[in-house]
């Protein structure tokens, strides 16, 4: 990624969670036009998509809903509402891969975004992934990312262009709290992101889950308030 | 793949084409339990799933079928009614990626395949594709099916777990006439097939598209009649 690709496209993948904020801001800041894609996959805190149409809107990315029935494979409690999102101590994350994980999403994804990319000619591809204080999840690995570059660019017509696919991982081997410093430095509007797995009715989060212990610690470490609206008696 | 895998799980991707068809019978000869996953992705040739339904069926294979709506993605004669499917002479096809290539399909197939197979604990997936007497799809060619079966292994839990993806190409070295040959030993019932990307609303074949024409010439070189009904004038 250099500065100097100027209106080169991408596509984001915008779960709209922080994560993928930053993701866009980063790749907007570099330069890019950005196309955004988004998933409707049957997931528990669908509230993210809202808040990836926001962030679409705010950064003039042409925006793509896909739906995916993942809830069909089931295996997570993300997109099966019969296994329970649990409350893990902030020490267990990380440990083994949780059952939060959603078997192959992020291969699913990406292939999908192949597609799009194929069709809309564009050769960068933007996923907020993330190595670092992250929750064990296998297809946010960086050996992950450098094998699917390959298999997506030898699977379309771009491996008989001489034209190959670049997944960017902005994020990769930051913590939370980097991210979140970078994503206020760009000026991101963290209170247009969801990242909690069991949101109220409401779309607030519930402050119990591994990702949202994960987002609050970012926080604190970070410096800022968390513009969300967390339940009473969770600490800040 | 080795005779002697007795009733190891195998997931066998199975469009109710030809190809997919002679797969399932060899991952059976190979005494492999089948599993078999078919997709509803908006094409055209729907009568296809209605063939991998009996299909399943017949070699009773656990079978899943997943709707995915690959018409957003578009950029096909197979996925946008809106882009005729060509009638291309015999002689021209494979040179090129043709209009009826759907972008990213098998990279898409196998990784949602690949969250199947994770969920239900299987390590192996067979698919029909195929480099020799093929239509010019990048995600038919060996360098693609092993940059991919890399990719799923390191993008789910099996690559925590010591366990690895296979991907059997058992059709990938064959011409269209030995497919249907080693499947006519096989026992194949191949009036339980479709091939053809343009069928009638009977769901006979069109005998014109590059797919039809494949067949035809495959099932004349191998000696044997096709089963299905084209319409006159179409020479068998």
């Amino acid at each position: 990624m250099r500065k100097g690709d100027i209106m080169n496209k991408c596509l984001v993948l915008l779960s709209g969670g922080l994560d993928s904020a930053t993701c866009l801001a980063i790749a907007v800041d570099n330069g890019f036009k950005p196309y955004a894609l988004s998933f409707d996959y049957g997931q528990r805190h669908k509230v993210e998509l809202e808040k990836a149409k926001a962030l679409a809107k705010r950064y003039n990315a042409t925006h793509f809903i896909f739906p995916l029935s993942l809830n069909i494979i089931g295996g997570s409690a993300l997109t099966d509402m019969s296994i329970d999102v649990p409350d893990v101590p902030l020490e267990k994350i990380g440990e083994g891969v949780p059952i939060t994980y959603v078997p192959a999403r992020n291969t699913i994804f990406l292939s999908i975004a192949a597609g799009f990319c194929e069709v809309n000619d564009i050769e960068h591809i933007f996923i907020g992934v993330n190595a670092l204080d992250y929750s064990g999840y296998p297809d946010c690995r960086p050996e992950f990312i450098k094998a699917m570059e390959k298999a997506i660019t030898l699977g379309t017509k771009y491996s008989d262009m001489g034209k190959s696919f670049k997944i960017h991982t902005p994020l990769i081997d930051l913590k939370k709290s980097e991210i979140i410093k970078l994503g206020i430095s760009l000026g991101v509007d963290y209170s247009l992101t969801n990242s909690c797995y069991n949101p109220d009715e409401s779309g607030n989060p519930c402050g119990k889950c591994d990702s949202c212990k994960l987002r609050l610690k970012g926080f604190k470490e970070a410096g800022f308030k968390d513009p969300l609206k967390y339940p009473e008696g969770i600490e800040l």
